[in-house]
């Protein structure tokens, strides 16, 4: 990627939002990519997620009460999209203050598209290019949870490894540390079936239990005049089943027809849900091409 | 903070290096509150940490084998502290090409004092400043097992915690998993005293048992006309017991004598060895202003 940099080109800033159960150490390989080639790079742990993760007291406890663990509420019950919104919208307004000459790129992967969505309608001015890395970018008052029902997501893996009723204890929950080698199994073919299972195991242990399913049942307002209006890149994994590639395209087909005069960029990694781990190379090689 | 940065002032670039078992995740606080002050930060997990850590098999296996897990060798215990070094310095000096204008800072926690050491004695000149956050900043010729055995560590609490020899396993081995109360209360003692209950238990959930030996058994050499003339700080936590303040205090007389036109700029926090996730905000203060 050396030569793929043009000097004389502006510095960006970007924004690098994690998905569920995920935290900002996802970008680990990611980020450096970005920041050595002279990018500002920023990259924050969501409210739950991370060094503010939370976790049911079962899931601390082996071996596991599967009984406890399917019915505990979670801790994280309260959280909303407004508090990852806020703060996330909070770092853009402070990123744009400070460094106004710095394009902002805003990247979200998988749940956090409904991150970019919400605060892509609350500050479209201030930021240059939305980048969803297979990531839910739903259409205007849809929520997160009604594309869960789609016939685009049947083939779709995670309602397979949640072990606990979501009404039941407010949480996409599922259990990292579990014993259970098909289980296991069926939770890297989720998520990372390209990564190394060494590197698998890294980011296994790094994975928190409850993803809050409060930000999920939101619907979401864009509008063509706010969020519509900002250059948008999808980022497709075409071998995720978390995301099946079919809801990927419904996503950018909702988009498109939303706001007809500004299509989405569509770009292809053959990978998992977890690019940032079997491929940041050429994730970041997309990024800087942008 | 807001009023505590000039925007006349060039801006830096901070390179944050972890300390032992943990990753660039320890950054997740910080580094946000130093990029959105216009900062250029990069945080990267070490070989062997992070999303490239590695466990004993024995690790994941639960209820745990204690004899298992005090015996089976490290996955990581090929690794050395060129391995760290070398990874750093290339970011170093990556980042001196590309950004000419901004003075690199380079911080390490713990057990990255060690490799502070030995990358600024190689590349003194694109060095603007070594920060050593209650960090292992060792005498010339001597290496971070030396002093585990010194007066002033025999208040620290590192050695009762290690759950295997590391002489047999190759690793310093710590069970962040443990179901045992006493013994969780003691990593928590060790770390992180100050540190918010349930954010320890987030950052329980990311450390990684296996932190290999070689580094730390390795002789660091620093001289006074390379790594003695880079300006350097040392962020003393007056409530560690990983590093007792004893300890810090010899690290700093130790660098004086050494390099005795360069006197140590020391700072004070009055924290646990965890301040990243303690006071986050302070430590960023002390870095905005340096």
């Amino acid at each position: 990627m050396r030569t793929s940099v043009n000097r004389e080109e502006p510095v960006k800033a970007f924004v690098l939002v994690h998905g569920g159960a995920h935290g900002a150490w996802a970008f680990g390989r990611l980020a450096p990519l970005l920041a050595q080639e002279g990018h500002h790079v920023v990259a924050q742990d969501l409210p739950g997620h991370g060094l503010g993760a939370r976790f049911p007291r079962s899931y601390t406890t082996r071996p596991l009460n599967p009984q406890e663990f399917a019915t505990e509420p979670s801790p994280l019950a309260h959280l909303t999209l407004r508090d990852y919104c806020d703060q996330v919208t909070g770092t853009v307004r402070r990123l744009a203050e400070r460094m106004p000459h710095h394009q902002i790129v805003l990247l979200g992967h998988s749940m956090a598209g409904l991150v970019l969505n919400r605060v892509g309608e609350t500050v479209p001015g201030l930021i240059g290019r939305l980048v969803y890395l297979s990531a839910w970018m739903i259409a205007d008052g849809t929520s997160f949870s009604d594309y869960m029902d789609a016939p685009e997501y049947s083939t779709g893996l995670i309602p397979s490894i949640l072990r606990a009723d979501p009404g039941v204890t407010g949480a996409l929950r599922m259990d990292f540390r579990s014993g259970d080698p098909d289980y296991r199994a069926r939770v890297k073919e989720t998520f990372a079936a390209d990564v190394d299972d060494h590197d698998w195991e890294a980011v296994a242990n790094l994975l928190t239990p409850d993803t809050p399913i409060g930000p999920l049942t939101e619907p979401v307002t864009v509008t063509p005049g706010r969020w519509g209006r900002i250059p948008r890149t999808y980022i497709t994994c075409t071998r995720d089943r978390a995301l099946p590639p079919a809801a990927q395209r419904r996503f950018v087909d909702e988009a498109n027809k939303s706001s007809p005069g500004n299509p989405t960029d569509v770009r292809t990694l053959t990978t998992s849900h977890s690019p940032f781990a079997s491929q940041p190379e050429e994730l970041a090689e997309i990024l800087l091409g942008l």
